[in-house]
């Protein structure tokens, strides 16, 4: 197996390394950046661990690559921020350092060509499973940051996206079912999508009150927003934008409103908004749809409402890696 | 096992979480930070992973944490950078999550504090094996960081405190000799010190031309700065300070050179100096010691030069997680 110094002119060779503000990238003690002091930074950390997050035998190592910068960048998105840097620490056992880099090396430079970020540092080491650290940096406006505090009741909750793709792709791949090769079907589950336009759109408009990616699911994620601001939501069941389920996969019991409630790693943004100001949103943002889906309560409960206006409480259940 | 969100709220509770400039800490889909324009930013990540870096069965909890801060806030020191914000990212087992997890995070509270660090934020997750993340920010004066690349022929080459302390405490706690039980020769190993004060003291006098701390010891870090700055050095075998090794140790093969020249985990400051401002340095700053141990030349070599003028060439033989 290669030197670690070897490994690391690997990994700097792969992305390009240049960027305003950043003065010294990958080959130091530490990455120097130079703030230019009119904006705020913002700073996410991720993990993308094998057999939690992912599995080698299903997820190929350019889909590994593509997805652990998505899914941190996703944060970044979920502050109304545009990313700038980020940082990669790999833990790769020695039979993983050929090929399965490479292609995982290229999936990541896909993705931060993508999403307009360049590598700034990190850190290798050998370890029996592949372990994956992701520090993600973006910038703001001053005071433009859109936090998970700042609901408030009356104001409308709004999703981009539609809610339960992932899920039911990671479902149908487990399941190892023969619409696994639909590509589409897949899509989301595979290569899923940070909202960063839609978010830096709002962050300067300033529409949004409050804001969060859906990463562990919609009933987790809401539950977020409402503890942190003080308040509940009345959540219309009949508006969710929901998966469209395949009619011979409702019938062994995949339920597109379970999956839009509950499921995982959609990365769509969950995002309220003044009433006062709902009505200058626009029905896309750089082709993606928002819907609206709810409304803020002083009461602090989230409540689904059906077609016929009956009401059930909603309990947070979507991923939970201690539950 | 307790949820997700119970976990990040008992481990919000242990740090303090006000800073200047830390707009919005834990709790949000990233931190928000406000730069004040006028210095440079480093930002550095570290992996501390169990049995590659750590081993259960030696290492107490508080060890771990406090470690895995302090090995990560070094590299910060070498850039002669001033802490100030840090990310943890934590795969932890089930069964860690209750004491391990408490004497974990105390370890790293007194760390934090002792190093004048803020936690920013992080992230958790369930694993087979404790898998610890850092991400150290730290500030300097603009233009003031100090790389690995600024050492030129005939400069001095200076380091700071004993070389091989580390190595020894870990050779001893691994043969279990009777020696383990006296704290003071373990505590390099346990209780490493990154030299902050001396870090950014020469970054504020401009004395050093390029720094690296001493994490994989001493012929690799050297090779690093050689290799930076495109340069070579003479290092004075009689004038390195060694790691005083017990005599009965002596004979059973532990020679103080050896743990000197290659032994790892010191996390000391290794840097070049000027000729013409050498001797402007003091021999002690904050009370470390500091030694003149070579001089930087144009041949692109490291050469070990003993007491007799004997030169043989040094390679490098420190750690290498891929080797």
């Amino acid at each position: 197996m290669a030197s670690e110094s070897t490994l690391i002119e690997r990994v700097r060779r792969k992305f390009p390394s240049a960027r305003a503000g950043l003065r010294v990238g990958i080959g130091d003690d530490a990455a120097v950046l130079r703030p230019d002091g009119r904006g705020d930074w913002v700073i996410t950390t991720d993990q993308f661990l094998e057999n939690v997050h992912f599995l080698r035998r299903i997820h190929p190592p350019r889909v590994v690559g593509y997805k652990a910068l998505a899914r941190a960048t996703s944060d970044v998105a979920a502050m109304g921020a545009g990313p700038s840097c980020f940082f990669l620490t790999l833990g790769l056992p020695a039979g993983s350092s050929g090929k399965w880099l490479d292609g995982f090396l290229d999936g990541m430079v896909s993705a931060a060509s993508r999403f307009g970020l360049t590598l700034a540092g990190g850190d290798t080491t050998k370890y029996p499973s592949v372990v994956i650290g992701l520090t993600v940096l973006g910038e703001t406006a001053r005071g433009r940051a859109i936090l998970r505090s700042g609901a408030r009741a009356g104001d409308l909750l709004c999703v981009s996206g539609r809610l339960g793709e992932a899920e039911l792709g990671l479902r149908l791949i487990l399941k190892k079912s023969r619409l696994a090769r639909r590509a589409r079907l897949l899509r989301k589950h595979l290569h899923p999508e940070p909202r960063l336009a839609l978010g830096h759109w709002l962050a300067t408009k300033r529409y949004a009150s409050s804001m969060i990616d859906t990463s562990d699911g919609l009933s987790t994620d809401l539950s977020h927003i409402c503890i942190a601001s003080g308040v509940g939501v009345e959540l219309w069941a009949e508006k969710l934008p929901v998966v469209g389920v395949p009619p011979d996969l409702r019938s062994v019991g995949l339920d597109p409103h379970k999956l839009a409630l509950h499921g995982g790693e959609d990365y769509e943004l969950l995002f309220t908004v003044a009433k006062g100001l709902a009505g200058r949103l626009p029905r896309r943002v750089g082709g993606v749809p928002i819907t609206v889906i709810g409304e803020m309560t002083r009461e602090k409960r989230i409540v689904l409402v059906d077609a016929n206006g009956c009401k059930t409480e909603l309990k947070p259940m979507g991923w939970d890696p201690f539950r």
